[in-house]
């Protein structure tokens, strides 16, 4: 996984992270992603540290407080990054397929924060963090949902229902956690590459070809 | 949610489960969903179900013995009733149909159910129960793929690699959970119908369509 601190929400925080906030947070997104929140305690984390709770809750008041920045951060940055790779002239297939390989390769940079972001959608425990987030969320969705409009009214997309499409495009790769093998032959962008010409082509043949 | 007692997996159970028995099943069930599993106590479930920790216990010696049956149920249940709603004399994109709309009438009778078993994944306590489960879940995938490659040898389909096209269609069917909205217009196998169309024709427009 490439460095976290590139990537967190550390909100009203003096400066960047220090190295064992760091390493607190790195060991921590690992646990979750593999236990799931509720599975870690703060003991586990400090102690997968080599540091004392009391050393811990020095950085961290609680378990929350190691969950947001990893959670806000991810869905911030997964937006912001696929948003930059999305080349403003390009037609909306082209767009459409940096969105999907620009996702994967986040998705492969900080698998087990995107793990932990994806699962814990459900049980998040704090409601102010999980409405700023689902801000982001939107945000992401929307720049997806606008180059699927903008394929229609260019004419290269036929959609019925740009909702629905939408959330075809993202179930496909947001499930992609849960079967994707980083020892596999495929990087995860050759995948998202593969799902773009199906999505856009689709799986029947046509007539004729 | 229907009755859980159509799909429990109660494996070396003398009978059929009794009244208290799926009581605290189903309640443990929407607790699990909503919580996740490590978030729920023995307490939690025996308190919303009105029953001290006690007469909890006489059912279940453990918060695994009551995952198990969930689990194993629904994915083992899934594969059974997709399997018995594919037409076998049908073509290959009828049998994708049926795949995707019976998936989704399954997710709609056992949101929780399904939720808890799609969840619980990363987090499965006991590797032998998960074994089980990865068998019938192969089995599902592998009906899957048998339906894809029909349809390549049949010429209805054309797709370059089925196992690929296999996790296209089962993440856009997988992240449903996620986002679907019992309460919304449409139920699920519309929703399922609608991918199914984009999946087989595509979202590209096609070339003097």
């Amino acid at each position: 996984m490439k460095n976290l601190a590139d990537i967190l929400d550390l909100e009203g925080a003096a400066g960047p992270p220090t190295e064992r906030m760091l390493q607190i947070l790195t060991e921590a997104c690992r646990l979750f992603a593999t236990r799931g929140f509720d599975g870690v305690s703060v003991r586990d984390i400090a102690q997968e540290c080599g540091i004392s709770k009391a050393t811990l809750y020095h950085h961290f008041p609680d378990k929350d407080a190691i969950l947001r920045p990893l959670v806000m951060g991810i869905t911030r940055s997964l937006h912001q990054r696929v948003l930059g790779a999305i080349p403003s002239g390009a037609d909306p297939a082209e767009k459409l397929r940096a969105f999907l390989t620009e996702s994967a390769r986040f998705f492969e940079d900080y698998r087990w924060a995107f793990i932990v972001s994806s699962t814990v959608f459900w049980t998040d425990p704090q409601a102010r963090q999980r409405r700023q987030r689902i801000e982001w969320r939107d945000r992401h969705e929307a720049l997806l949902r606008g180059i699927l409009e903008e394929g229609v009214r260019s004419g290269a997309f036929r959609i019925a229902d740009i909702g629905m499409a939408g959330r075809l495009v993202l179930g496909a790769l947001n499930w992609m956690p849960k079967w994707y093998d980083p020892k596999g032959p495929l990087p995860a962008s050759a995948i998202a590459e593969q799902f773009h010409g199906m999505l856009v082509a689709g799986l029947g043949a046509k007539p004729g070809g």
